[in-house]
Parts: C-alpha cells; structure tokens; sequence
C-alpha cells in the first residue's frame, strides 16, 4: 500500500504494531483521526504518552495505580487478610467486574514457564511471601490459568508458604456456566466430578 | 468496567473514541502499550501527534502532502493534464493501488448533499473549475459513489465545466470481478448492459 505522505505512513505502522490491528485497519484509525480537530488528536496522544509515562504500580500488590497503594489495599472496608493471587492486571479487572471479592490482589506478573525463560525470581513470588509474613494473611486464593504452568506456580508457591498459618485454596474448576456438558473436554470434566459440592452450597452461592 | 487507574481510563476512553473500537478491545490496547517501553510509547504518541499537526494538503489536489504540492502532482512523469476526482484520500490510496492511473487527482472532500448540509460551497469545486481553465486539462474522469449525491455531483459540476474544452468521463460501473451475476441488482445489471463494450476491447483491458 503506497501512501501519499510519510507522515501518515510513519502513523499508520504505529498503529500497525497494536495486536489485531492490520494496515488496512491503522489506515482507516489514521484517516478518522486526520478528520478530527488538532486539540483532540492531541489530547488522543497525551493522554497515552502520559498513561506510559506516570502510570505506577502499586508497592503492595502490584496492581495498575495513580499512587504508590492502589485504591483496592487503600480501601479498608476490603479484607486486608483475604489475598487473590492473579498472573496479570487484567484478572484483576476480571475479578473485580463480578463484585464478589472483597479482598486484596497480588499481581505474579505471569506464571513460572521454564520453556519461556520465566523463573520465579522474574515473578512478585518473594513479594509475596514476604507479605504473607508481615500481613499475617488468613487466606490466600490461586486464580491462574489452568494449566500445567499456573499448576506449577501454584506448586512452588505453596511449597514456599507452607510453613505459614496461612489457608490456601484456588478458584473452583468446572463446567462453566452455560456450557455444554458434552463439550466439556475430559479434563474439565474429570475434576468438576471430583470437586462435586453438595446441593445446599451450590443453591448458596 | 471499573478500572483501577484513571490513567488507564483516560487512555481506554481514548482509544474507545476510535471507529470500530470498544471499551473492551481499548483495554486490551492500552495494557499491551502498558507492557512496551516508554521510549516505544512516546514515539507512537509523538507520531500520531505529529501527523496530525504537521500534514499538510496539497494546493493544488487537495490529497495529504508533506510539502505544499504533493508528490503525484509534482511527478513529471505523470499526465498532468488528466484529472480523476475522487471523494476523499482513502479513494486516492484505492486507485493508486491498482497501478493502472497515470494522471493526477482532485479531492473534493465530499460530495453534494443537501440532506447533510453539503452544498457545493463546501466542497473543492470551484478549484476543480479554476485548476481546469489554467492548466488546459484535457480529461477529468469522475471516480465517485455510485448513488444519487454521487450522481447530483457529476451532474453540477459537468454543467459547470460544459463550456471548457475538457473531456469529461465517469468509471464504468458493472458487474465486479467475481461477482455472481444473479446477485447483482438490477440497477448495475441494467447499467451493465446498456454500457457493453466490444469484446476485442474487453479483453484487451
């Protein structure tokens, strides 16, 4: 695709780069923001360069946050004892989407993944046991992908921990609402067999 | 969606303004931007700014130029004196694309609609006219919708040039390469036919 310009050219493979966003895609991106008033392609930019750049990540638990504590560990109606240990900040928003967790995060920054050169010491693993100590955690729950390596950062991690008067459970596994059962792969299924609840608790919650 | 910055909003906000651009896929934007360098970031901001502010349109076609006459009308090798009008750059882009145009183009931002309040005025016809006169243009081919604002336009600005030694043609419109011809409509059908070429010529083309 020739361009007319370069400007729009050196625009268009910016926006090239974002994920799922082909060159036709950029092109039309670029081509709406070249209709738009200069003021308001300006603040467009400033406000992604200015995300970038003042974003910070909050001391505690890692997650996004305008200041060194995320309003969630600043918030003190939220249980501080209660933690969700989660891979990205997107869980985070996930989890708090459903409004049924009133505890604090621990964001690991991913999961232990040998074959991606990902070890625990890339991961907020001491962090978080050194939290669990100072904090005097009642209950930390896993909620990682479930997969080998989310099994294994869950493995190491309560290996870690298990000294500690600390409870440590994970998010259920099952068949997901409005699943089919027979699409259900055996996996799934196999430990949704397993982790069966009685009927009163299943009515409960 | 509650989200655990307001820089992280502001900047979904943003990207959410954009054509075809959830609130969902602008998350997934930002917090890929979140994970890049800040060095990557500010030259993608800085380029779209940039573009923005420093594209300039041609004098003399109206196409987006990085100087003052963009490089198509300042390129010796092309007809100079054919002239495609098209409605926007995204037309301009589109045709350059086939390789198949030699000549130069006149973009005139639009076309005539009176239902959206867009008269003649507001458009780049009276320098289409000027442009005509001073450089002896010996065809203009109009590249436009083919629907009645398409049309309306054809027709106020050929009545406008009738008196100039200037040949005026339209594309043709017809069946599209791979189009099923029994689910053409019956407009472009019946165009189609009324137009029918010669076969020698067909094929040559």
């Amino acid at each position: 695709m020739q361009l007319p310009s370069s400007l729009l050219e050196n625009a268009v493979n910016e926006f090239a780069k974002l994920p799922g966003i082909g060159k036709k895609t950029a092109l039309r991106l670029v081509l709406h923001l070249l209709k738009q008033d200069v003021t308001d392609v300006t603040t467009f930019s400033d406000t992604i360069a200015k995300m970038r750049n003042e974003i910070k990540f909050c001391q505690r638990c890692f997650n996004v946050s305008d200041g060194d504590i995320c309003a969630i560990c600043a918030n003190s109606f939220r249980n501080q004892r209660l933690i969700c240990v989660v891979e990205t900040i997107r869980d985070v928003i996930a989890i708090e989407a459903t409004q049924q967790f009133s505890g604090t995060y621990h964001v690991l920054g991913g999961v232990i993944s040998p074959l991606d050169g990902i070890g625990p010491d890339q991961l907020n693993i001491e962090s978080l046991t050194h939290r669990i100590q100072q904090e005097q955690t009642e209950e930390i729950i896993f909620a990682l992908s479930p997969n080998i390596q989310g099994d294994t950062t869950i493995y190491y991690i309560q290996k870690k921990i298990q000294h500690l008067p600390c409870r440590v459970t994970t998010i259920a596994r099952g068949i997901a609402f409005g699943g089919e059962l027979e699409y259900a792969d055996e996996m799934t299924l196999a430990r949704s067999l397993a982790n069966r609840l009685p009927v009163q608790q299943y009515v409960k919650s």
